[in-house]
């Protein structure tokens, strides 16, 4: 399996051993998250804001409007740093201090330059929408000219990445074990309710299956993951 | 309802109609949260790191350890942003263009401190643990002052904010109308599993209702919000 190879910004410092080196995690991460928050700075405050995005191999594709301030600053090719974490639950152990969540976190650095080219933006735009809803381009409208203008795509590519997992029970000091407390994981994932039919749908028309089993890629509830370290005993 | 007053940096200019201005809609985003993204910059580098928090009246604590590298960073009173994004379901249009994601968003900018005095911060991680897991501190060893020496706690006044909200039906054009395609929203919310017992948990200790009944405050399927606007035509 191929490996990241970190560099001195994303070689992960602290608690080493949720450190993991595998593509194959980090992939599965990218594909499971929604939305990534992506940071950049301006002057000299940085700004975090959330944005859909899509894997392609080793790219990651950003997407925004050309209308967004925040976006247009980034479109020349600005430094960023892109992060997509996923919650999988609270770890309870008995004592404050060695409290935690178990998460799955990838940190991107680098730099997202704009997809200029129409028929490459149009390819990562499907490449988008297949990502966080597949099927669902074939049966819509796709975007005219005006409408992709109007869309900014931005690239970049996955080359210095850290990603950490937190997974497994909690790990108390021996001291504490006997503590009356009970103590283990309240495993969390994401529900998908029955879906709202628009109140303009004609009728007839019903939700058509990639919607009522939608279901992120690799959700499921709190399994152990390949490459990954249990637990820890710091609070973080 | 007191009102958030937005400065220039923190008025939204881009779908003003998502823009929420009350504090009641600020204070349930960032109480129904269970980490946000934290921006800081390091030279030119900006970082976005996942972290714990929590609210109290109009003030934001952040929770870290003392070993880490990013916090360590910030414990100087470094500038940062810091987001909180809920993220409410999939809205599907009959377009590409104007496919969409319900969301609640909080965006904070300023300056985050450290907290140094140890009762002051004894009493902010009992109100970090209350928000968490509310309950949880009176049953587990609260800190002793080791611990409390390795744990990172850094407030933020909740005064330059901006918050937006997209939830409501799909806003397609009216020649798409037309379509054969399904419209409406997918909605998606955290679901809570059956515990997990530590393994080394002893016989007889049953997981406390605040566990098995775990949920975060605000959390319900899909309800319209007080204060919020409804969809748009555009994609982001």
């Amino acid at each position: 399996m191929q490996e990241l190879s970190p560099t001195a910004r994303t070689r992960i410092r602290r608690m080493p051993h949720r450190a993991v080196y595998d593509r194959a995690t980090l992939h599965a991460i990218l594909d499971e998250g929604i939305v990534c928050h992506m940071g950049f700075v301006v002057g000299e405050q940085p700004y975090v804001i959330p944005t859909a995005y899509a894997r392609e191999g080793e790219t990651l594709y950003l997407h925004g409007s050309s209308a967004s301030r925040s976006l247009k600053t980034l479109g020349s090719g600005l430094t960023v740093c892109v992060t997509v974490t996923l919650i999988d639950g609270l770890v309870l152990s008995r004592a404050i201090f060695t409290h935690s969540i178990d998460y799955r976190s990838v940190v991107v650095l680098g730099t997202a330059a704009p997809v200029l080219d129409p028929a490459e933006k149009l390819r990562v735009l499907h490449a988008l929408s297949e990502q966080l809803v597949p099927g669902r381009w074939k049966d819509v409208r796709p975007p005219n000219p005006k409408e992709l203008k109007a869309t900014l795509v931005l690239a970049m590519p996955l080359k210095e990445v850290s990603v950490k997992v937190r997974n497994g029970p909690p790990i108390d000091e021996d001291e504490d074990l006997d503590s009356s407390a009970w103590a283990g994981e309240l495993p969390m994932r994401t529900e998908y309710l029955d879906p709202i039919d628009d109140p303009r749908l004609s009728p007839g028309i019903t939700a058509p299956d990639y919607v009522i089993n939608y279901r992120r890629p690799g959700s499921k509830p709190a399994e152990p993951m390949v490459g990954t370290n249990n637990g820890s005993s710091q609070s973080e």
